[in-house]
């Protein structure tokens, strides 16, 4: 608290992001990164980019990674945004559509930066519960509203809603805006980019950080009809007009291109995924169905915050919420197969399992 | 305007950044660019960069870079701010400071992107004139207010303001956050930094994208005391918690350490802009005294637009700025010796001059 600050910051509770460890040697599965490096083509890039280019501004408009991006799911440059991560895309998606009179409808557990944006903006908001197995129907998402806004496959659950059922709230729910946040769609869920063209409320947003390995690069994108699009560029435009800049934009082009590097990531990343999912299972745990690069799951036995300090004294990170109603839970990324074996094995020692 | 955006942003009126051209073989002069590559230390950092390390997510603190700025000026880490670009550094200082119940003074012409914010934030202001000769005179900033936010040297006159009447200034003006833009002070200004230990009310931004020549890299950054910076820091965790990528933090290191090249690099452009200076005033234009890269110049026989579109015409691009009482002007970015010779060159040329 200061004299100096704003009045409506007083109270502003900031999002905690997952520990940047300054240590190595950790088995790092605590913020959903990749465990692969990203395509060959980015290390080219970078490696042979010329330094002095730098005393230029890059491109504010970011032209040819919107073509890329556009091309790559056959739509129009003007039908895509691009921001520093998805994370910068959200928050400008919030200024623009959801300072509405009507509540914002959203998930009781979701991605929690969404209730910061919703402090931070001062938006009326109403949470939706999850149902007793952790997912999502979208059927309860009525009513007049000033937009929705969910993660698809939710964070951190991990559970997806079929492509049908975002079809359904859509020609539902036309008179606010629809923002599908797919974060970790690669990973087996079904994307609703496919419904951009038929709906001009909805928009997608997705990021270069996860399925493409670039979490230390900053690249954000979302899908949208140009009319949205356009209210996102104003509102960038008024905020910071050149948040990508040149290294950042030339390798999220190198990582789009590689499509065949690309699959075989993702696919490597589902096969581990269900590999520990059986594991844990094993070892009595209940694990969601995931359609993400992580899984949630609990133990009947012992409790979250006890295994997650366990696996952290064994130099194991994974994340755990203290939100009610998922505190027993931990969020666990997945890595190369060799670390989710050093998982396992770590948690067979556990006295209790 | 769209049914689907936000009514606070149906009014807004974005900034426009200069023209970044696509095609080659222009002269810029129109973006404030610094003339010559970043310092070789960059190069190297990029060169040798293993990108598999951007699978991982960026220190979303910063704390190397904060360290290196903080050493720098012989001030803490937890009294620097980064951010992405110098524009981002000062969204987050409205966010964070100006929306008070008093209204914000600001000089009736200085960086156009303070109005840009004062409309998105919904931000009460009061525009203090210039005086005949452009200048600026803090004495006029009087009187209950939610802040204070000068460019200083301003743009897009180049007038400094010298330190002892910022330091007057703060004398009086205890109560409210005071901001001062230096993003030109490395070109012959008097910086603030050193009145920020005296005084807890005072900000001054600066950025990577002139003097160290990065503004392809978008690395920003401010000095404060720590209360300040710490509401810095909320309102930058409530909105993108890693706004700087890894080559950008580690760029904007190596720009720093080299103390020497960052010297002759001010050094050549301020003695090429008083090279530039004397020649626009042999043909004669009117130019203000610059303490930043660029001159701000009137012709008294042809208008600032016609003159505009005469060295576009030929090549060279400057900025024109339409807004009464300075649409006369050009702002006149200083690149090379070459390029500036090509100018006066150009201008020599013109039939009326």
């Amino acid at each position: 608290m200061s004299k100096f600050w704003s009045p409506a910051i007083q109270s502003l509770v900031p999002y905690t992001p997952g520990e940047q460890p300054k240590i190595d040697g950790l088995i790092k599965l605590n913020t959903n990164e990749n465990p692969y490096p990203p395509a060959p083509g980015v290390q080219q890039v970078i490696a042979t980019f010329d330094a002095e280019r730098l005393r230029l501004y890059p491109d504010p408009d970011c032209q040819a990674l919107k073509q890329a991006l556009a091309t790559d799911q056959g739509l129009q440059p003007e039908q895509v945004f691009v921001g520093n991560g998805s994370d910068e895309v959200l928050a400008l998606a919030f200024m623009a559509f959801l300072r509405q009179s009507q509540p914002l409808l959203l998930p009781q557990t979701s991605y929690s930066f969404y209730n910061v944006y919703i402090d931070l903006f001062g938006i009326e908001a109403r949470h939706i519960p999850l149902h007793a197995d952790f997912s999502i129907n979208l059927d309860d998402y009525q009513g007049s509203n000033g937009g929705i806004i969910f993660a698809n496959p939710n964070a951190p659950t991990g559970i997806s809603v079929p492509l049908s059922e975002i079809h359904r709230l859509l020609e539902r729910n036309t008179e606010s805006v629809v923002i599908v946040d797919e974060a970790y769609v690669d990973f087996g869920a079904e994307s609703a980019t496919a419904l951009v063209s038929e709906f001009p409320n909805l928009l997608v947003t997705q990021t270069f950080s996860k399925s493409h390995s670039l979490a230390g690069m900053r690249v954000g994108f979302a899908y949208g009809q140009a009319e949205l699009i356009d209210g996102l560029e104003r509102v960038k435009n008024s905020f910071n007009s050149y948040p990508l800049d040149m290294l950042a934009q030339l390798s999220a082009i190198a990582a789009l291109e590689d499509q065949t590097y690309f699959n075989q990531c993702c696919q490597q990343i589902i096969a581990t995924r269900d590999w520990t999912t059986t594991q844990l299972t094993a070892l009595g745990f209940d694990v969601l169905p995931s359609h993400t690069n992580f899984v949630f799951a609990s133990h009947p036995k012992v409790a979250g915050a006890e295994l997650m300090q366990y696996l952290r004294d064994n130099r194991i990170l994974v994340r755990h919420f203290t939100k009610p109603g998922i505190d027993n839970h931990l969020r666990i990324t997945i890595g190369t197969e060799t670390q989710m074996q050093a998982l396992i094995d770590c948690l067979r020692n556990h006295p209790s399992l």
